[in-house]
């Protein structure tokens, strides 16, 4: 896409999601003011034009990009936000930003988690707290790793807005060379398919940590893209095709990665771990620890049959032995 | 599932899902007449309760099985055959038999490819050429490495048969220990789709060898399950869905695994081996091979939309560049 005015947009995150991100927008015409929380990261990438904690390769153009460690400078006068930090702090992340600061922006989540506590989608909850219009909002998904961006490997990303001229601009903004992008209009049922696949992978790496081989995890993904079209379906009804990228796919890329934090989580407590050990080895939290919780309770008003949710949250939150656990599980699963 | 007689059961094949059905079946009361064509591996078998070529772990209880090489003394007094040599190979194995030789026996496939030249499944072959009722025909489908089964990791199997009663049986002489088995109705549907899970395994491969990442197979996976549901529900429409086991997972358990020959000979291609020197390297064809000609062939009656079968098929057929083919169905692709 050229436009002949750069676009301006603030990216919240440090991470290697928003370090691709941030990589595939400056191909295009784009000013980036790109917030992260450590001093430290923000002034390497000023000084040396990459980003020293994650995906270290790619070379930030700073002069589409602007670092800051101020979220309110990050945020003024631009015309997106895209949000890409782990949802647990995008409460922190955004300190100090009010209704206002949102005024006439889009928002763009890049995140796959629940608001912990809230158990809210991202998007709703931003517009809940900010005001921000639903038709101003827009989820990326798609099976995309970072790390196979900064490689410039050919990927697919989804863009969903419950406005289509907003899924359209944001679908331009982030086509490029290696990023062929499509519009949508699903962004709940995507949003939440993209929750429950950190789940799924959670529980694939439980399997794996216990020894189950690849028959089992073919099976297992299987069943849980029932179990995902079954929730989606009973809280967003609508016609839906769940074998598309952005659902199907997603899900395939988690489940099917060893670098996937979810799957390596699962499987340290597969392996007998603690969650607090798990936890220490990791030195992070994977998104689906919350996510488990959040749809867990969500599911308790609607009820849906989801055996490997049910199976995930109680190995996590009740302390149920994962080996008994899955071997229930097993007789569930055709 | 326990019987006071024993079932009595022709195995046809000698090769690695032969060996693994003959473990599983072996947990049951069955009696099993096994023939290979090699008399070596036969011979060894006998002396030494292990099949020297394939699954060399797997001991074979020679108390319930009888090795043979003559194929009409394994046919002798069965109550079921179950074929499992390659589709290209399934006439020759069967050299000598004759209609009346399959009368009253029930028919079990677990030949995952399409009869070359015939462009037919291996059911309606057989029904064709022998005679057998339909309501006598049934498929073993479900994602299912026999390398796992050897090592008896938790696996799924779907048996599909017109007959619900068929399906019933068969279900019960194959579930075990450490095998879930699941009887349905869809045997077209079923074995179709695993005729084209090798075809999307064998352009995986391909993407691999030319460079393609995980985000990229991730999405060739969804556009395939997408792709294979247009073809099977145009040629056998009926309600179903792509999620079961016995079709996504055994795609998955297939485009994932390293070890699949069809993906094996896809990465040669894409690396720019010829056919002759990919089939040379491996010393063995690949279903998908032959399967993409079939079902190509057949879709000039269908006219469904399939590019992804269609880019194998000139890559394989028509000589046309790994690299200019895959760049044109990249577009295609959402």
């Amino acid at each position: 896409m050229k436009v002949s005015q750069p676009v301006r947009l603030t990216m919240v995150g440090g991470g290697s999601w928003a370090t691709a991100l941030v990589k595939i927008l400056s191909e295009n015409n784009v000013s980036i003011k790109w917030w992260l929380r450590k001093t430290s990261d923000a002034e390497h990438i000023k000084k040396f034009g990459h980003n020293p904690s994650y995906l270290s390769d790619v070379q930030i153009n700073t002069r589409k990009v602007k670092v800051c460690t101020k979220i309110r400078e990050a945020f003024r006068d631009s015309e997106y936000v895209v949000l890409a930090v782990p949802a647990a702090f995008v409460a922190d992340a955004l300190t100090g930003i009010k209704p206002d600061h949102f005024t006439g922006k889009c928002v763009i989540s890049a995140i796959k988690g629940m608001i912990p506590g809230a158990n809210q989608l991202v998007t709703d909850w931003v517009s809940e707290q900010y005001g921000v219009p639903s038709e101003r909002m827009s989820v990326i998904a798609g099976p995309c790793h970072a790390e196979e961006v900064a490689l410039e490997k050919y990927s697919y990303l989804t863009i969903a807005s419950p406005d289509p001229a907003c899924a359209e601009n944001v679908s331009n903004l982030l086509r490029c060379r290696f990023v062929q992008t499509t519009p949508v209009d699903d962004i709940y049922g995507i949003e939440y398919s993209a929750v429950m696949k950190n789940i799924i992978a959670l529980a694939c790496g439980i399997t794996r940590g216990l020894g189950y081989g690849d028959n089992f995890q073919a099976v297992l993904v299987s069943n849980a893209m029932q179990e995902i079209k079954r929730f989606v379906d009973a809280i967003y009804p609508k016609h839906r095709d769940l074998s598309g990228s952005a659902y199907l796919g997603d899900l395939l890329v988690t489940a099917y990665s060893p670098f996937s934090r979810n799957r390596t989580f699962g499987t340290l407590i597969g392996r007998g771990y603690t969650i607090q050990s798990a936890q220490a080895e990791m030195n992070m939290i994977a998104e689906g620890y919350y996510a488990v919780k959040s749809i867990y309770e969500i599911n308790r008003r609607f009820n849906v049959k989801m055996p490997i949710v049910d199976a995930v949250y109680t190995i996590l939150y009740e302390k149920a032995a994962p080996t008994a656990e899955m071997n229930a599980l097993k007789e569930l699963l055709t």
